[in-house]
């Protein structure tokens, strides 16, 4: 299967059309942004990276009943996927405060929640992905019905129930993410994008240390060396 | 009833102590602030001007049904009113899309609601009063169970079913208002704080013109005027 138009470029991906009017071409950049893209970078290699770590996660949750609009993995930094109707929503799964949680409430850095916060951003550049309520998505008529933000939230929980355990076997905290999700022509939700460390935070048990975009955006360095331990603990054997 | 100590000074209230302990008295300020206080001024008069606005809207509030902690007016600028715990929520409800709503969100200002929308902001000044959702009330123990936020709620759409009707028989279109209520020693949830051209957006129904505090945020001029203008349409005959 090969590219044959480019449909659209976000910040971290290209999407191309294909002979298969059902069928996407996922390239992962090697861009890095930051904070709406108000800090930007670039790595090399990391969009291959990404494209590994992001395969192995999906094909982990579809063996264990999450539908995701992966078809298979085509070379280094390619995916053929499903096309879908991307829900203008990005779903944020927190186990710990940290980031813009803890900025925007003051809750403090590293604190564990009493439960797992899941919470709704507008996906819009132009509007620096604000922060939704439900009542948000049926104005903004992001959903045509309002139990389908029910399903939305039971995904992410499950998603996160599940990557979770996996990543604790492999010494590393996931501290939060976000997924965004597409109808399929068939009507059904289903995970789209990507999971990697673009766009979960993941902290290392036995050390602390960050091994996520967060590397970026507060320059830390070794950003890249990161990327390559978390594929490394995932390809893994669980410890 | 005199004044004892100041127990608490916000941007355009008072509240001291009496010898009656379940007892304070507000004073309302000539302060004006907008912008999470960015932006300061002062309007000689203004406080005796809400006073009086939101002492006629929140007895007609009492007369259906609505319980406030308003006990009496005392004077000008000075309210009698029953000493609550106040839930630290601040209650928005819009029916037309304007201000931070319009800016945050995309929506063409002056585009009425397709519903009554109620949304809660954290009243934290140092945090900006940012947005929140329901698990954030809960994550932040802003009340002790989901069923009170469903009481702020339904307490917030009746007051403006109320108010709503109540303005629009006076040639002023109520366009949102912000609300906050307080636990009274009886565990009670009642109608706290003040309801006054500083909380609401009156749009005058004939020629369109702002009647609030936005005269103020947006320099438009004749703030004590449209205050005014409020008060005597509060106290006046229906139309």
């Amino acid at each position: 299967m090969e590219k044959l138009e480019l449909l659209y470029e976000g910040k971290a991906k290209k999407l191309f059309t294909t002979i298969d009017s059902d069928k996407l071409i996922a390239e992962f950049k090697d861009d890095l942004t930051a904070f709406n893209a108000q800090k930007k970078g670039s790595e090399e290699g990391k969009g291959t990276l990404n494209c590994k770590i992001s395969t192995e996660l999906f094909a982990y949750l579809e063996k264990h009943g999450v539908k995701t609009h992966l078809i298979k993995t085509l070379d280094g930094n390619h995916q053929l996927v499903k096309k879908v109707d991307i829900i203008p929503i990005e779903v944020v799964v927190r186990n710990t405060a940290t980031g813009s949680l803890s900025k925007r409430l003051g809750i403090e850095d590293g604190k564990v929640l009493p439960f797992v916060l899941v919470e709704f951003y507008l996906k819009d550049d132009d509007l620096n992905d604000p922060i939704i309520c439900e009542d948000h998505c049926i104005l903004l008529n992001l959903v045509d019905d309002r139990a389908k933000l029910d399903i939305l939230r039971q995904k992410g929980l499950q998603i996160n129930r599940l990557l979770k355990e996996f990543f604790l076997k492999r010494g590393l905290n996931l501290i939060d993410f976000k997924v965004e999700f597409g109808i399929d022509n068939e009507g059904e939700i289903i995970l789209s994008d990507e999971i990697s460390p673009d766009s979960c935070r993941f902290w290392d048990v036995a050390s602390g240390e960050k091994l996520d975009k967060d590397r970026f955006r507060q320059n830390l360095g070794n950003v890249k060396v990161a990327y390559e331990e978390v594929l490394k603990r995932v390809l893994g054997d669980e410890l």
